[in-house]
């Protein structure tokens, strides 16, 4: 940790008491929050560390009782006990279920699981996490036919997830999803935008306040007719398999559909770029995909040229284009950075990354965090580990380097956790 | 900052101390100081980040008065108050024009004005302003038409910029500044060869020292005979728009034709690697280019294994280069590195770009900083945050990673910021 | 250096205590130390740097004498003083020899040079510098036909190099080689599989332990049949020239083959990935290769997907592939993370590298340091190197950062210097 420690503690002492806004999860909205300790065992940083680190595939089958999974995860993750992930765990079962140890062990385990299947119990128990997180509102992603009726507003926020449409719009499924969650039958562009619509006012109707979604490292935009779309568009609704070209096309075409309605909408597009999903096929479940060195932006850009209207909240996957966002949101008017995702929500890159931001970008271009959670738990231990970063940061690259004063560094702490979000997605 | 706080502040003390030399600028000879607050602002750091902020392109039309765009820029630029840039800013008014404030408001902005204008009317400003930057010479980068014959050479240093040469050889009026400034017609090679020569000799006459040019990332040396040469020049004159492949012959030949006079003369070459020009269109003057992750120096290679009595002053432009930068420096003998330009002259990025420079490449082979400044004023600020950076990292990194003394330190300090600089350039 | 004095302090203690394996050296078995100074000034980081900074390549003609030689390199050194390779030259000169200074001179050289060659004499000399080093084993790098039979199997670890396999097969020299190392005739795929096979079976025997190469940047696993194979291998077996798309046939196939042999033998597979030979052919020998920047993994990982039970122990040559590797170790079982190589090994570049992998990558699958020296003295020095950088970033970035207390992370350091590669390597 970074910075002088009496500055540091000050600084972090006031990141605590803000009350932030998480614009990016995957919270579901029935079930927000763990009912059993396997929930939180569950969370894939856990499983894919514990497969990475030698526990086989088959222990998380879902017919085996938690009595032989809980155990057995438990033995695997000792070999993960430096990490910054297991320290989630740690934290938020001290915080949010009392579990009083530092490591999780087969002699203790047992207890956290009657705190968490008690805890699950209690009325309000998520608005209860929120309250112990220091959360104000938690963005949902949610698919295109996702019923957003019980959605409580009070803690939570939709956002359309576009994935599917732009990646997997050959797939018969993707296109009946697209079809039921509209009401609308989709044969052509035309229809395609009608239903793209009636999805968005749908979604507006229900409180969403953007749409989201993450691209793969290959991803460029391309240019095309309305022709060229049109027929890409075709091939995809008769199933075909997307030769490369079309594909090309048919996708940035999408980008562009999708692009127009959040202008229209008045919504912010949450671009995460640069997953590669699949690439280790062996892995458990939403432990298979990887970052990818060596890419670029420039081929998203295009994008942004062409709809100054929309706000781009960008996120990147890998380390070596950490500077390149940065140049991004320093230059483009309508790029807006967003926390630090996945394989760089780490604090020894996060660190640098955001030391970087703030000392080149204006300050309300930055949402500081999200936490691309699972299940509610995480938001505490995941905000908190960012709270800290965010202090030590604050204190040795920002007051310390000379940049402003104490209080000033307190107001840009207010602005990246809370205060851009809600003003960005007009909350 | 890295660095015990006393062994940090003895040293900045003495890095502060270092009369320095800036190998790179674009000060203009004439009017090298600003006349105007607006002069300051309209550095394109300010209006780029106050229009990514939000503020339109139109706020900076050049017909609005003063009483306009200097408080909508100041409106707009509370924004960025988190930047480094924004430090520079401050740290040049306080010093140079008294400002008393931390912050330029709409209540404060019209005594710096006032005192701007009236210290440009001060005789000698110019040496004054340099005097008390502690600079001893100012690089500038001029055309290759340009009149130099009033520049004062107890300043400045001319620099012959082929930005130009090499990359629109085919606009007509890039062939016209060629032909005026060398007074030769140019039909072919050996006519564009008499003409490099006659522009070289008449800069060397002038006191120049350098050819500049940056390149974007792109750029790929390429193998040519001749006759591709010839071909691909005589396309470029008679204005024919660039097929691809010939393009890159033609960029090639005119790389090892400068590269060729270099030598001849004498002359260091500085490179700059890696900027895409235009890659945002919509934004202000001097503020639509952008840095690429994901690219290599390896295209530039075999330039500097063809001419290896060429002294090549490299710089990149991302943070993912940074390292293999470093390894260049330390390998390839007619590889000195230089600076921190535009997108990583941040604090955070430079620290550890510096840091590792400083533990692999022979300290005579580092050019420490320059301003790429447009008015003078900005060389205070500018070498002022990076003496911070270099004392930081000198007291963590060196003195206190046991490479050496603080008298050692102070030492390198003095190679970066003034005597490699001097002895590379034969100052 | 990050962290608290006084915790660091007491880290770097414990880290001293501990008795490591070096996974990777190039030290020769029947020559494992110097037994001049020119041996230790002919490594080829004091070469190359002293050519960097202005020595002449010719200076290095093995005909002239150390009186000539030894004097010229000490002088060009001057101007590399600054480095942390001049670093280990320094502190293994002290802790080995009695050196008394901090600079190595005109004046002083011939002292050291006489204290090399007294200590060379002295019985036992590899097992006392490796005593002092701290060292418990050194693995070597073993070409097909090495004569194994004279390696000291208690200080020593022979690992077969299949560079010349995978990248040169076409050459005559290579196959002959593989043909000694075998007693097998090599004419088509069935006897290179025979003859691989005897070279482990011989390997084996004699106490080694793992399969090591260097990949150059362009590698990319490709699919194909055994015809295809068969084919690529033909043409190589006939030293046809290789063809760029059957010469990718021919390396994928021999990745494979001997990833086969791995997962037969138990052997890990160490790779070493992204370095480009010859790409500055005016360099002093050994010194002409470099990393390139914007490469990825992704074209490795086809092997790793293929071949589950081989351990492959992976190192990259860039800065911006760290992440992406901490990313691999993450995610993919078969997947060690080893050492920082080359020209990542400078503390800069290795201490945030070093801080993202330990707080993301299972604790057993990090291999923390090795030399890749040529002499055993260097060892010393550069251990004592990674070990201040580990108990830094242990301090700061474990302990400090809430993700351990001190006992885990003097165990933490335990596992990475010894226990790993004890373990991962059967020892």
């Amino acid at each position: 940790m970074a910075g002088s420690t009496d500055l540091r503690k000050r600084l972090l002492a006031e990141v605590m008491r803000i009350r932030a806004v998480d614009v990016h999860s995957h919270v579901p909205a029935a079930q927000p929050h763990a009912r059993t300790l396997r929930d939180l065992l569950g969370y894939h940083y856990y499983t894919e560390l514990a497969h990475s680190a030698g526990m086989p595939r088959d222990a998380l089958a879902p017919e085996r009782p938690d009595g032989q999974v809980i155990p057995e995860m438990v033995r695997a993750l000792a070999a993960i006990d430096n990490t910054v992930q297991y320290g989630w765990l740690i934290e938020l079962a001290r915080q949010l279920f009392g579990f009083p140890d530092r490591r999780l062990t087969e002699a203790n385990w047992e207890g956290l699981a009657r705190s968490v299947a008690a805890a699950a119990e209690r009325p309000g128990r998520a608005a209860e996490i929120m309250e112990q997180s220091n959360l104000e509102r938690v963005f949902l992603t949610n698919e295109v036919d996702e019923d957003l009726s019980a959605i409580d507003g009070r803690l939570f926020v939709p956002s359309l997830r576009v994935d599917g449409l732009v990646l997997k719009l050959h797939e018969p499924e993707v296109r009946a999803a697209l079809e039921r969650g509209s009401g609308v039958a989709v044969g052509d562009a035309a229809g395609l935008h009608r239903a793209l619509g009636a999805v968005m006012d749908r979604f507006r109707a229900a409180g969403a306040r953007s749409v989201s979604m993450s691209l793969p490292p290959e991803f460029r935009m391309v240019e095309s007719t309305p022709e060229g779309f049109e027929r890409a568009l075709g091939a995809a609704l008769r199933g075909e398999p997307g030769e490369a070209a079309r594909e090309r096309v048919l996708r940035s075409g999408m980008m562009r559909a999708l692009s127009g309605l959040c202008r229209d909408f008045g919504f912010p597009f949450q671009i995460m770029y640069g997953v590669e999903r699949m690439a280790y096929p062996a892995g458990v479940p939403a432990g298979t995909d990887l970052p990818r060195a060596g890419d670029t932006l420039r081929g998203l850009l295009p994008l942004m040229n062409e709809f100054p209207g929309v706000t781009y909240c960008l996120s990147v996957l890998t380390d070596s284009q950490a500077q390149e966002l940065a140049a991004y949101g320093w230059i483009v008017q309508n790029v807006v950075l967003s926390g630090h995702w996945w394989y760089l929500n780490v604090p020894a890159y996060m660190a640098r990354n955001l030391a970087g931001r703030l000392q080149c970008v204006p300050k309300t271009k930055l949402i500081g965090y999200y936490s691309d959670m699972y299940k509610l738990e995480f938001g505490l231990a995941k905000f908190d580990m960012y709270r800290r970063v965010l202090a030590g940061v604050l204190a040795a690259d920002f007051v310390e380097a000379g940049l402003g004063t104490e209080e000033d560094a307190v107001r840009i702490a207010h602005l990246l956790l809370r205060e851009n979000p809600k003003r960005i997605f007009s909350l």
